[in-house]
């Protein structure tokens, strides 16, 4: 009982609580895990280190692990998705972005959307992104993750008809101040059309994305 | 000629570019606003300080002035909606928050949505905010406009379903930072389900709620 | 000799001098704390680690670790309560709090208060703050603890009558700042009846929340 | 109706809302403050200009202006105090910093405390200090009101026995920030015994140094 | 003698002083103008009010005022262009970027370049500048202004081949802190090829621009 | 294919990609490398620790390190100069700023400029600045790269004719913030003719030279 | 009696307090001016505007007002200086630090030093300072002021064997931050030698100068 | 030849260069030092840690290690010291502030100065310092060593006639940020007579403090 955790949450917001592993032991992920594999039929954790999913898995093999966007997650049943089923596009800049994005796409599937994922298009080489721009615009919404200048996000804005969801990662160097001036980019994107979550903060931003996605469906 | 009309963006991204009248003369609005009204059927300039309305509207009496939100509004056909309709809240903590909740308020409707507001309901007397609880709960994208410590946004997001794009605002002082305190504590927000657009940009925070919506219906 | 202490504090403010453990080895730890103990009716450490504390144990048997609130701590006569004696409320919004609420909740008892401890009911689920209100509002002074954006302070302050002494903590990532954007929020709460103390420093939170309880007695 | 009163604050914290005269105008203040003269036994206004309190006071006649702390108070009945009545020190440090120190000397009195002033006793004169020393000792509550580096709440606080309440003020110019120079310096002080409040916040500073007194006879 | 002239610079770098109106009186410019209408071919002035221009003008009618740029600027012969000559593109975001582009721009005449505007073509609509691409890549160096989070200055460099000098501008509000945003989004650009100057140098960012095709002839 | 190789970056730009080797295993860089050595006739990575280095070369072994730019570079043939060949000067205050220098001109080098290296020469001790100028003065471009106040810039700007690329090294303690007061410094510059990088950007910087030298040939 | 002056300052610390005018009235500073003349043979008031001295001195006709340096002074017997005198050297970069400058000049007279002025002398020309480097090298101690990036305090400090006193001013725009840029600079300074005071605090370092130079007579 | 010593410095400052050993390896420090040992008749190098230092005495045994100072120093003749030698005083505030302030000790002991060390007197228990007072009111400077808030500084330039030379630390936590909090405190101090070094510069302070004391001599 080190913690209380809030199992009313899914009446009250349609959503599980997910469990943030940063500052949790594996044994604590472990029972949290396993509680909330009995009250819902989803369960995701974020944030797990390579050494603690080893870990937890002994104890919750059912629990699948993805390295890169360093989440475990359950699902009672595998959502199927047909063709030509509404998406979420995650859209990431640099290869360094990808743990970011990884856990953006994660959790919005996680939530019940199919997710596209359109990796490394960043400004710095933009014939990449007008490439794939079809498959961004057929989204019900677009997660826009990108470090250093996060210029991305705002081009995206300009060009799509959906909401983008902006994520600047800490990735940069110097006067970067950990994602710091990415955040400020993306908080004042001259197109409209943006929103903005923390630093690093996939997971917020692929919770958003399918909060607007379920709209849709809803 | 002094402005590259971006006449194309509303085939581009489903909705015309809106004025913003901070740094423009009255008579550059209004030539804008003219020739806008030719190309769509709804028009919107932001930022229009009374004085400039006044001398706008000698020249383009068919705009609206909305003088707490500052904004000039033009409809071809007022849209009507059916008392079940869809709607976006607009909730805000304070008096002061007014003029920004205000302008999120007009641009939602001016992007096609019915909006429901509900204002000064701040932390300081919580129970004001739950009086108003169900009316929010309703809505599908609902707009949190809060200076100072911006904790509304946090608590909305802890009691509803749908997407909170929160703008902090400029009310404050001290270490405030004209807005800074509140827009850091949103994008910290320990409730999912959140995404901040700039301070003070209740333009941009009625725009994606109306994308949200727009989803909706789509 | 490497510290000139204080020992007239006691005299001068009420209260005897506090260690603080980070910087000092358990060497220098254990001479002082034997010191003040002959001083002293009652001696306490803080920031002192597990290891640390291992190591001065064996030194000085009679000082009781708490390895949450990382404290050692050690009184001549431990203090009873009557079951109607004023308290002091520790709130905090969650587990990760917890080494900072837990630190000022021992020094709030070092300093002769009784304490009653309310974790873990942050604003992301705000229903389990106010099924432990009545709780809160019977003490003589709060002590606030929350990170991210520290919302629960503000919330607190609107809802009690008593002294909120807000504490924002490390916890978060990102534009966090490592508790600025909680300290901002919570100087810039919009409710009054709050003051705050620096990041993490639950020490002077139990501090200040005893020297308002002891005023009520004095 | 331009605000939703907080009439039932009283109740709930056990003093009335307080009117922020900053952002409306001389006619909001009157008509809130008339309505409130029907709800409570004493009425204040902090942050009202001088030429807003001569139109309001020609509608209030009652309403008595403090010029130097800028607020307007009124009291069904004006406390008296007995001579060895508890008081509230406000202890400033320079002439600069008296309208912040007079707004919680005024806020302190209108919650029912008999106050004591000591002013223009910074530390670069720090005999000044000494000489009203057992004048501030004797308090139940210290407020420390100090721009430029702030010194004088540390001061205060390594020297007295209650709890000292500190107010930064933006006193001050080049790499003071408008006082979040002395934040800084308050936030971190040396001695326990300190909390903080905003920047120029004398009204949330003597507030809650009455919170702290009215513990004492509650 | 207020100022103790360089005349030497010319000699020294290549180039004549340029006068920094901003904080000088009419007569003043007027008084160093004419001196070093004396001593140079050319003579620039920036930041250089209408009203003050205005007056000046009446001293030294040889001075040509440039409105938007507001610049003073005079040649003893006005320099010609072949129809092929080299160029430097001075390329701006939108239309509050102009008197930042245009001081650039200027600059970079009076120091002997064939100088091309592509103005207001912005990342929110991003067709607006592809449609000018070839003209800004035939370029020897370009200037990339733009205030807002400043993401034209990085595309432009992923697009280019010559060196790209940016200029964030002050334009923006509530976290673009006076251009700030702007500034760090340059400096973190993923694309290389930019280097950056102060927040709204048009003066620098000419300057620098003339010295890169300078290069070029020399 | 964890990367999408922006191959056509060559004929786009000028230059083919550089490996940012940062945050890459010494796998991923050896792939690139070998990938990128068939497209094109240099290739170049910086960030490459001794240790990766060393891996590298087993896979790649025609590659070259540099153990103090900490680059690996590689050319089909080694580019020759003749003794009046234009070139670059890299200009660095001080041994600890060596690391960021040599990636300066390695890259310079890569991209085909001859560079002459004038290093330790900060204005502490002024004189050795003096004694190096004429060298410095005869380059094309010059990269300066400076610590602690980077000072070194502006004095560089005010003595020579081209174009100064600054680079602020992280060199320094205290109120340097990690480089970011030199950044603060070159960007105030008194003397024109400055733009500035990244902190410990000696590849933008030398990037950035390369660019305008090889304009002087184009 | 609004004041409580430190008469016994000059006992204390060897120099009687001086005046700060910046939010005092006319008819305060008069009344301070007059009481100090009755105990003090000389009296300083810093930050006088021209439109305060001018009604400050139709009560005050001894005190001699210095329109750059904003101060009022007055001495009952002026002090004559032998040629071979001690001397404090005031150094300025630029035109527009004149104000800071004569501040700080003025109230090193004031305190009793001979003063040799050397101004307009920046690193952007740096020839301008190696002309007066002699008189600067003589003096006892050194105040350099500088806006901008504040360059020349660290160039000063490398070449003169006496203590340097730096004062940045807020001279500069953009990324300036009002002097910040400056200040940093100067406490980052490579050379040892320098101390640093407040942004345009011109009085502090003339004051520090002299304790310095008075430190040779002691 | 891995640096550039500036040998001549002794002749220009009057003082000899002192190696800053924090980026340098022990074979380069022992290197310097023993090419320095040749040159001058003193030689110091600073930030020298206790592994580093051993084995450089091991080529060096000449050498003496100050552990707390992490000082490396020689004097090829140990100077003596009259009864009534002038001094410079060495306060700091607290234990954990010793290492700066010992830096400082060591560094004016090297150049020349007879020490007085007065440490652990921080304003938190203010009567130690004034059991101290007449030791430090009779030196010829004083350099204040002080973390967190840094008051001592201000506290102390109140009570003495001569130059403060302040060293902010970066002892604290929280809002302190590194030191930052001490040095705007020192920056913004109330009383004149103080000038401020960087964050932890204990060299600084003492070489600053021994320019002035030795101005007494010359
Ligand atoms: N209040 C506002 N805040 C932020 N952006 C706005 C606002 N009003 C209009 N805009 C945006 O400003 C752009 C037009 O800018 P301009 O070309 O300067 O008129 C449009 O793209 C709008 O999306
Ligand atoms: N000077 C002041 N500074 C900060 N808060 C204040 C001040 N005066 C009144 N308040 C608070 O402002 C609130 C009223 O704000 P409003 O509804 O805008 O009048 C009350 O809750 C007071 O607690
Ligand atoms: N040291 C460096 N600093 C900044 N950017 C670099 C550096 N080295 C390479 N780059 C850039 O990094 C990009 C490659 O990034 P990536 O796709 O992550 O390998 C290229 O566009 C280079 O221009
Ligand atoms: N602890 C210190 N902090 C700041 N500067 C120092 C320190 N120790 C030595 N220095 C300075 O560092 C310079 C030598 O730097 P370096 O060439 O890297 O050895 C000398 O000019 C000293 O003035
Ligand atoms: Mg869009
Ligand atoms: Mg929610
Ligand atoms: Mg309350
Ligand atoms: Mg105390
Ligand atoms: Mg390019
Ligand atoms: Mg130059
Ligand atoms: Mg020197
Ligand atoms: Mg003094």
């Amino acid at each position: 009982d080190f913690a209380e955790l809030d199992l009313d949450r899914e009446r009250r917001t349609g959503f599980p609580e997910v469990i943030y592993g940063e500052s949790k032991t594996a044994e604590q992920i472990s029972a949290i895990f396993r509680r909330m594999m009995e009250h819902s039929d989803r369960v995701l954790a974020t944030r797990v280190s390579e050494g603690k999913a080893e870990s937890i898995r002994s104890d919750v093999p059912e629990a699948e692990y993805h390295p890169i966007a360093r989440t475990l997650s359950w699902h009672r049943n595998k959502p199927q998705y047909a063709p030509d089923e509404d998406y979420v596009a995650v859209v990431c800049a640099g290869t360094s972005d990808l743990p970011v994005a990884e856990e953006a796409a994660v959790t919005a599937e996680m939530l019940g959307c199919r997710v596209e994922r359109i990796f490394d298009v960043g400004v710095a080489g933009i014939h990449r992104l007008f490439r794939r721009l079809e498959l961004i615009r057929g989204a019900q919404a677009v997660v826009a993750v990108a470090g250093m200048e996060g210029a991305l996000a705002s081009v995206l804005a300009g060009l799509v008809e959906r909401p983008v969801v902006a994520v600047p990662t800490s990735v940069g160097y110097g006067a970067n101040f950990q994602g710091m001036a990415a955040l400020l980019a993306m908080i004042n994107a001259c197109a409209p059309g943006i929103a903005v979550v923390n630093i690093d903060n996939g997971f917020g931003a692929g919770y958003y994305a399918a909060l607007i996605q379920q709209n849709r469906k809803g």
